[in-house]
């Protein structure tokens, strides 16, 4: 992976002594307030995946953001918190100026063949080809990302008319391309603009408190997506008391289903 | 709460110097190899609910399962890595014996009332007073619940008739009854029998690695909840790889969303 592309700029990672990492937030990937949650994401991932008492690849990640991430270094700590005989759980913690700014659970395993049969089935939509690139503008982030909306596009009206779905399906890739990997899928799980903002037409101010990420690819078959465009889909679930959760999934341009999601966010109103 | 019911009884903690607590495994609450794991995710959150530190009440939880519980003794070292104005970040780890057997963030907050309307709607299905509670033997844990099946229930002939679909709906609740919280809630939230069970109709060993359990109402809702049933549902996402992971919802009997979860389970071939 050439260190030219942004997203490994972003990740890039230098090993200190007694395990932990430091790293620098990117301006190619800033939102409205910090980074977007996704890198932030990934780069607690790279922790892991760089920790040299690493077993196996990622199966399951959740990543709590306790705090905006200021322009800046930051430390990443990964601690082993059980090693089995094929699988591994990890803390992390994210600090800045000796501050929590996020935490995170990793579960690593390494996976053996078994009977497959993914039940969450892609829908039937035109291939990326055919659809066109959505223009976004706005915050930085989204300049790092290729969108093509197939429903549940942003309101292109903020007039505040309720909506009773907030079903979003966009086929997108790293722009400029780059091949997937754990770390890159970990990122495009949090593209979702917030399902509150479909729901509502309103742009009420938001941050995302928690995301899961759950792995069901491996690494070859991540390899095999390359820089090809990935289906994902998000829906809402609750919405009350300030927060609101949903639930997403990740396909291949084959149908494979490579991830599944969830997120908890917070809302002002 | 009476101490005398088997629940009380489980996630009773005794506070320790220096923000620990002391508790200890339910044989009520047995499952094949140790513990059901609804209830040590319980066992983990209340190590929160009851930090004299603690700010709000859980919006989201994730439990990570190291290692099977041997029953006897164990330590809940709840940590708020990060505290904010009206939210608060926790580590948490269960231990035995000095190893972990568990590790789990909680993200508490004081909830504010705002716009809410959930999307994730029950489906119509029959109370829980007109379906037949279903039977269920074999681990112990089981007769902790009363389960009304109605859909999806656990194959009645092992014989390996594959299933393009997992989805499972029961009515459920504490037995004998007890009004709803938070850690009651959240070992409901486990209550599903492993989805690929239902896809293959096959006993392969499982084991729960991660779950997540969001929650949709607040403390006075779920006291509104009392002790009535509870319909829930979950269906299977992705399966391969030794893994699969299943999303799932919570309802109260009027029909409101009271909680989500998300788990991922290990299986073995």
């Amino acid at each position: 992976m050439s260190q030219s592309h942004p997203f490994d700029a972003a990740i890039a990672l230098q090993a200190q002594a007694g395990g932990s990492f430091l790293g620098q937030t990117s301006p190619a990937y800033a939102n409205m307030i910090g980074p977007y949650g996704g890198i932030t994401a990934a780069q607690c991932l790279q922790g892991v995946l760089q920790h040299p008492d690493r077993l196996g690849d990622p199966v399951a990640l959740t990543i709590n953001f306790a705090a905006a991430l200021a322009d800046g270094p930051f430390e990443v700590r990964p601690r082993a918190a059980r090693t089995n005989r094929s699988t591994q759980h990890w803390i992390v913690e994210m600090l800045q100026d000796g501050q929590v700014v996020a935490t995170a659970t990793v579960f690593t395993a390494v996976r053996r063949a078994t009977w497959g049969g993914h039940e969450a089935r892609m829908p039937q939509v035109p291939t990326a080809e055919d659809t066109r690139r959505t223009a976004r503008h706005g915050v930085e982030w989204l300049n790092r990302y290729d969108m093509r909306f197939l429903e549940g596009h942003i309101p292109s009206r903020w007039e505040g008319q309720e909506r009773e779905d907030s079903l979003t399906r966009l086929w997108v890739r790293d722009e400029p391309p780059r091949p997937l990997d754990f770390a890159s899928l970990t990122a495009l799980a949090d593209v979702f603009f917030p399902r509150l903002w479909l729901r509502r037409a309103r742009l009420t101010a938001i941050g995302t408190v928690t995301m899961s990420v759950y792995y069901h690819a491996d690494a070859t078959r991540l390899a095999a997506v390359g820089s090809r465009h990935v289906l994902v889909q998000a829906q809402g679930q609750g919405f009350g008391g300030g927060y609101f959760d949903h639930g997403g999934q990740l396909w291949d341009a084959s149908g494979t289903l490579v991830a599944t999601t969830h997120q908890v966010v917070y809302y002002k109103e």
